[in-house]
């Protein structure tokens, strides 16, 4: 606990207990939540294998109820033991844990509300909080640097893949047609994306020659595409990379464009007082 | 309006709302169009999708008639308020505009004619010119740059993926033969650069021992292969990105869209306070 | 030989033979026995060829008792003539020769146990041994440096696509449904992870419009997550070879940690004699 | 021509025609047998394809007889025209171009010597002459360069995803077993490579959960291995980037050759003026 809090009643316990992980009491709770979510997620999976879900439907959903109710508490407990409860509920987290809770108990009203507990996926991104939270997303920050400071190179090339990929659908469905599985120019587009991106389910595939030599232009094309992400999110990365260089590293000098003002000569160490060329003051 | 324009006829007028993206009125003129493009081109999409056109041909149709009649209008009107039509007539968006225009006036003359909908996708570039045109086309450029500064080694790369592709090829084409699916020399070629670009889809594969490992090699020289344009392109914007850092690099001069009132010279220098070209006070 | 051995046993002279790359007879044991590896794992595989199994099922087997009984007398060897055989027992090495060694033994006691050769393949690491060894495993430990500072990038990173395939996998669960082959969660996540890394079997390929829509967004995606694991290892290695430029190297001036006696400044050029700061001598 | 030739007969002349490409006709020349070559590579590709093959057998056999005729004077008047002939023969480009020219005649010596036709797609490689040879192939020994200098990583590299592709091969065979194609070991390492390089044809696809859950560990292995060939690449283009800077580039201190006259010192900044080793005028 960093900041001493002079009224110590159970509402604080709790809190502390939840929302702190440097005490070893947060630390558990955190670790046995995580445990918990991944029971749930694990839950989920084994409920939709048709055979699993024919064979142990009684234990899945008996287990489903303990994780609901398990979640319920918490959830519950995270609403008192915090000062501003509206600020958690509308918050990211606070509407990932209520749709994470509620499924079981809508779908005795809504047939199908099952749907809503892919959202319990989400939980997982408290792990970034048990391993040693602050480092890692120190380093998620740092891509997320790189990203969003290639954010408007990023937003380019996307346009002009979709543009591309338009142009190159709505011509591949005028040369190969239905028998090839390009129906309709969205399915046309679709397939120029799965080429394009290298993925290939060959589902759809031009049986033309025509089509063919197309079809090996976008290949071609997407070899080429697929380098400018990479090269935006590296160039950007290895920027920061020298960027963050430590100012003192010894291999590293910085040179400015102070004047010297004797031989007029440019160039210097930014910590430098006397000029490299002529020896007078700076 | 950066420069003073002293007669204001309805020519003026219609200009300042077709060409100049900072009134008001051309803002939303640009937004405007570009929704419709996006109409437009969706309208085509759908056309396509043989269930709905079958449902609502008519409903379609009119829709089309109603895309193209509002694109004849602006053609018009681009023609006419601008000084030099000619020159944007057989420009590349004159050109677009004219082919994205006439392809239901020439479906009476023509069958098959609605191929040139597919020109219509070009339009959506304009997206360029709405969002921040200016910055994200200094964006592009930068990628263009990269790409311009590494032309010679992509021609150099694309050469050798080809030569490397007939030669695997056609050895692919001896050794598997028709029941893999290699049944000519272009198939095969075909088959070789989509293992190359490891999009893969499968409808052609080796079958024979001796086809698989040959196929093994052409898959790990692809992946090294992905590696060049990649490395290419990283290099290129890792060298671009280090020229632009520092605010006070000489190689770097903030450009902006000043017209100079003596010799009507773009392209000063943020910072300038006289014109590059006459000298004169901006 | 490094060290002067002065007991000249048989011991060591199976020692030197067996442990020592640099004697010749050492370096022929080491070449004898990488190809004895390589016929071992080419054995293997022809065993699992079924019609060169069933022709040549006698040969195969006798082949195969050659090869475990050279590898048992290397195994017990290596035991005998070394200082410390427990160390060795039960190091990396030494439980895969062991693993590598009893599977025909096994054989005869319980079936099945040849899955146990395919550890054999890990012998083939060997190689690195053999082909000027240090300067190999030098470039591979720049290669671990580079994967190891990159470690909390790379872990972040995977828990994301991780995530990320949990809740899409889960959501084209619940879009595709069973026909085109999303058959549970956990099939359904499979396929989220081929279509983000790109592979694209086409097993399993969404039909409905939507899940088409869902995978094009997953595949852009994957084109972009692609570039963070490339950007994150290139950085590093660039980053480690320009920390490992030349010495020699002209362009490039290595500034120490001496410190200027007059003035107490630190970051002279290797070289300097003369203090950049004040001027007086080094 | 470079070196004056004394002697001017029809041997010289020739020489000149075919091995020298800065002569007018050289040029003439070099195009025109470029022309030759992709004409009788594509006659190779005609052949192949059946339903043109059965249609035209007598015009494809004329047309490959007088390129093989052609080819013929070629070669006949290269070895004549040079100063050692059997230099050129057992070159690189002189074996390319005799096997290129003798499969029409051996075809009526042995069945199925036509394979050989395959090597003319090699002869390909002259394009690079043709288009300023020089500067390509500057770009292209950049290139070379950075693939000589990765040569030790690339190499690790390659043996690495060897082993492992042959460990986990064995693996997946005795885990898939043949309902899902993975038939033998070899086929199954051979899916592995398919698999890691991302190319994922899709033949042969996992089908039990724990051979699915093994092939999305390949996957993300491969989508981490993919990082490492372009990392190394990008990094060593990089690295030759920047040896390459522009000279006026002020965060980069240029060192010359230049000798202090007094000290003898080198390493001098481009532009200093005083020696940085003893402060004497440079």
């Amino acid at each position: 606990m960093k900041d001493v809090k002079p009224e110590k009643g159970w509402k604080n316990r709790v809190h502390e207990i939840i929302y702190e992980a440097d005490t070893p009491m947060g630390k558990w709770f955190d670790i046995a939540l995580f445990g918990l979510i991944i029971f749930s997620v694990l839950l989920v999976m084994l409920e939709s294998v048709k055979w699993i879900d024919v064979q142990y439907h009684g234990v899945l959903l008996t287990l489903e109820w303990i994780v609901t109710i398990l979640f319920t508490i918490e959830y519950v407990a995270r609403i008192i033991s915090i000062k501003k409860p509206l600020k958690y509920v509308f918050s990211f987290y606070g509407l990932i844990d209520f749709f994470s809770t509620i499924p079981l108990y809508l779908s005795y009203i809504f047939a199908g509300s099952q749907v809503l507990l892919a959202i319990r996926a989400f939980r997982l991104l408290r792990v970034f909080r048990i391993l040693k939270l602050v480092r890692f997303l120190g380093e998620a920050s740092q891509l997320m640097k790189a990203l969003k400071a290639s954010r408007a190179k990023i937003t380019v090339f996307l346009f002009t893949v979709l543009i591309i990929s338009v142009i190159l659908g709505t011509l591949m469905y005028w040369i190969e047609g239905d028998e090839a599985g390009f129906t309709s120019i969205p399915t046309s587009i679709y397939w120029t994306i799965v080429t394009l991106t290298t993925v290939g389910y060959g589902d759809i595939a031009p049986i033309t020659p025509q089509g063919q030599l197309i079809a090996t232009i976008i290949m071609l094309l997407g070899y080429g595409i697929i380098a400018v992400p990479t090269g935006i999110v590296t160039s950007e990365l290895s920027r920061q990379s020298t960027a963050k260089n430590d100012p003192n590293h010894e291999d590293f000098v910085h040179i400015n464009t102070q004047v010297c003002p004797t031989c007029a000569k440019e160039g210097h160490r930014d910590d430098a007082s006397h000029c490299y060329n002529c020896g007078s003051k700076l």
